[in-house]
């Protein structure tokens, strides 16, 4: 590792990765704005686990700065740190955003001629809980993290954000930032939007049906209970290609009602079966 | 218990409640038109169960018929042991069926006359999995029973079909057909049928693309990993709820494309959080 690690944002991402550095041994900075989730990390003793609300305190002289605010702070804060003046020569800068095109232009961009260097990825870890109380060190361990370089990226960075993903237990692999966004937009940010839809168009009639649903509303919904704020700016800032999934999705669905009104049988079997094909083939059955 | 109960239909539901029958110490017989589901339940040891495949024979002085075969088969049977004569009178006859409208209304037709008590039931359990093999004493235990009887329903063989799924662990709620089809669409084959939306609408085009996905598209798409031919066939027979529903999510689709077309926050954020609301208040967490 690279020397002291600071990690911007103490939410359920930016907390588990603090936990996690420092169960490996090695010093880490949480910095959050706001107090209390600060406060709730402080409790845990580690003697390698420091918080700090100082943006500039924390960040000076840091190996590898590790952004995990919303998405939509992080150019700001790569700003901040650059007004302040902060960044050590060399300084190795990541984020765990679950978008990757408009981040990595914006750190590019912003962090030219300053000496550090900006690698994007995203680890695919978390889970419908969100904040500080649902931290774990165990979060990333054995998830897969998706880094995106581009052709500027610096190679030794980049061997570097490599090496600090896999020390947590993840599996790594890399992608081009607009591919990583329509993979996502396809494999999450679509199941995303429709589970949300599912809730709606299941429930908002008479909610109280729900006692009579069992586990398939249950697991076909659960992302749908993420956090609002969070997931609006992650679709949005992957407008293009959430869009163009969503309206596929659209096509898709006219097509099953005109199966439906048919009446016809043939049809809706190979909808399911075609569906059923594809997913006891490429999605990991649950162990 | 109604003396010999007899199971029609060797699957995943019939299967389990033949071993759940016998496991409460009560004499059941499997019937069943294939050799090898039978063969298979034959193997289990149990002084209890006992596996038929001429239905005449099996049906012949049952006290309990439970119909556990495909709902559109279900007429068919119940038409075959009339004509067969083998009824005893005040028998009475149930069903697993996930759809209840239509076979209560054919299952009176048929049966009117002919002594034999019928009530709708739907056991709101199973899985994924189906077929012989995946079938289990427990599958019932805990889940909960929609029952659904008519003004012209029994009392007596009501509560005999009440006292049968409690008796199998289950609890038990009491609905007219038409309204549990309402019900269902919504909160079952709406998500079934999107959930197999979802996987195509994600995987069609990259299949591969599946190894960098998570739990969230392996939960959200679980159910369409169901019997695509059992599961067209309830789609259709509950045609027109599910199209009610289907048609609403188109809506709900249009609003959602537009919504990300404007680009604006508010209106998503409003999406999301109704969602995670109408979720964390009235779907139960997975424990």
């Amino acid at each position: 590792m690279l020397g002291r690690t600071v990690v911007l944002g103490p939410g359920l991402l930016g907390g588990s990765l603090g936990l996690a550095v420092a169960d490996q041994g090695h010093p880490v900075v949480v910095w959050g704005r706001r107090l209390e989730p600060l406060e709730f990390l402080s409790k845990i003793e580690s003697s390698e686990l420091e918080t700090e609300s100082d943006l500039a305190k924390a960040a000076r002289g840091a190996g590898l700065i590790v952004l995990a605010t919303p998405i939509g702070v992080m150019p700001d804060l790569l700003e901040r740190l650059v007004a302040a003046n902060v960044l050590a020569p060399g300084v190795v800068i990541t984020d765990v955003g679950s978008v990757k095109r408009p981040i990595v232009e914006h750190a590019m961009g912003i962090l030219k001629g300053t000496g550090a260097h900006f690698v994007g990825s995203h680890p695919m870890a978390g889970s419908e809980a969100s904040g500080i109380e649902a931290a774990r060190k165990e979060l990333y361990k054995g998830a897969l993290c998706l880094i995106t370089p581009i052709p500027e990226t610096d190679e030794d960075a980049l061997a570097n954000v490599r090496d600090f993903w896999i020390s947590l237990g993840m599996r790594v692999h890399e992608t081009p930032p607009a591919k990583h966004d329509e993979i996502v937009a396809r494999i999450s940010h679509l199941p995303h939007a429709l589970a949300s839809l599912v809730v709606g168009a299941a429930l908002e009639k008479e909610p109280s049906w729900a006692e009579f649903s069992a586990g398939g509303l249950r697991d076909t919904t659960r992302v749908a209970s993420g956090d609002p704020a969070m997931w609006a700016e992650i679709l949005l800032e992957n407008r293009q290609a959430v869009l163009a999934a969503l309206r596929d999705s659209q096509e898709r669905l006219e097509d099953l009602i005109q199966c439906m009104e048919s009446g016809q049988i043939e049809p809706l079997q190979r909808f399911l079966l075609e569906a059923k094909a594809l997913r006891d083939t490429h999605i990991v059955p649950r162990c």
